[in-house]
């Protein structure tokens, strides 16, 4: 099956594993995202980050967070959409300016519900740069539909 | 203590709680921000989004996700920032336009380093809607340094 062909959840396998595209991350790009919706001087400041924690500028975990959502819908062929109930997320080192991300996600787990057309897809997903070091580690929980019927409801 | 007054770890006590300001939810943000991070119909065009799972225009996680990181820097006056090892995150309903959102925190566990100026602290952060519903619980691990040193290090 290649990447855009749409899964149901009869379609998923655990162990099965899907590859991002690319995303190259400039400066710019963490600035403006910190300006919106994370204003500390580490993401926001180059100058200024040089002395914080970070040692230099840092792109927000949530900005992380945003990419790898993107890199998700790029990669993860899940019927109606990737629709999350939460998860877990780690941020082992921080994301830098030149970092090129790409996400490697892996499902662990699927669960069918039992009384709705549909399930639980828990699905692991590593950020990583161009040379293999995590940026972030994401187990996701997504509703995914049976083939049966088209349109999940809110609760499993 | 004003919510202006920086706090090192040994100003923080398990239990003190904080509220932030308020973030009115436009359709025009949900759009912008699901373009450049989430492009899924749901998140894009108000149309498309009525014959989906979520009936409606409906904010990413991740956008409620971003969103509550500001309202958490305008409100948790933690000694040089607020800087996320990680955590987990659920989204038991969908944030909608209109909604204007606030984020009230709470102190879960104050976990002192063993080696370093530092600790670790757990805050339980849930984002509201006016009417008191909850759109996103977050429990987020995060570091702050002792008063004695100026700036953590990266491991605890």
């Amino acid at each position: 099956m290649s990447v855009t062909t749409v899964r149901y959840l009869e379609d998923l396998t655990v162990g099965d594993t899907f590859t991002s595209p690319s995303h190259e991350l400039a400066a710019e790009q963490i600035i403006d995202y910190a300006k919106a919706f994370d204003p500390q001087p580490f993401h926001t400041d180059a100058d200024a980050a040089q002395d914080t924690f970070f040692a230099g500028l840092a792109a927000s975990g949530w900005h992380t967070a945003s990419i790898t959502m993107k890199l998700l819908v790029e990669s993860l062929p899940v019927a109606h959409g990737i629709i999350g109930a939460g998860g877990e997320i780690w941020w082992p080192a921080p994301t830098r300016p030149g970092d090129i991300l790409h996400v490697e996600s892996t499902i662990a787990e699927i669960t069918p519900s039992r009384s709705k057309p549909q399930g639980m897809m828990q699905v692991e997903a590593l950020t990583k740069t161009q040379d293999g070091e995590v940026r972030q580690r994401l187990v996701a929980n997504l509703v995914v539909p049976r083939r049966s019927q088209h349109t999940p409801e809110v609760a499993s």
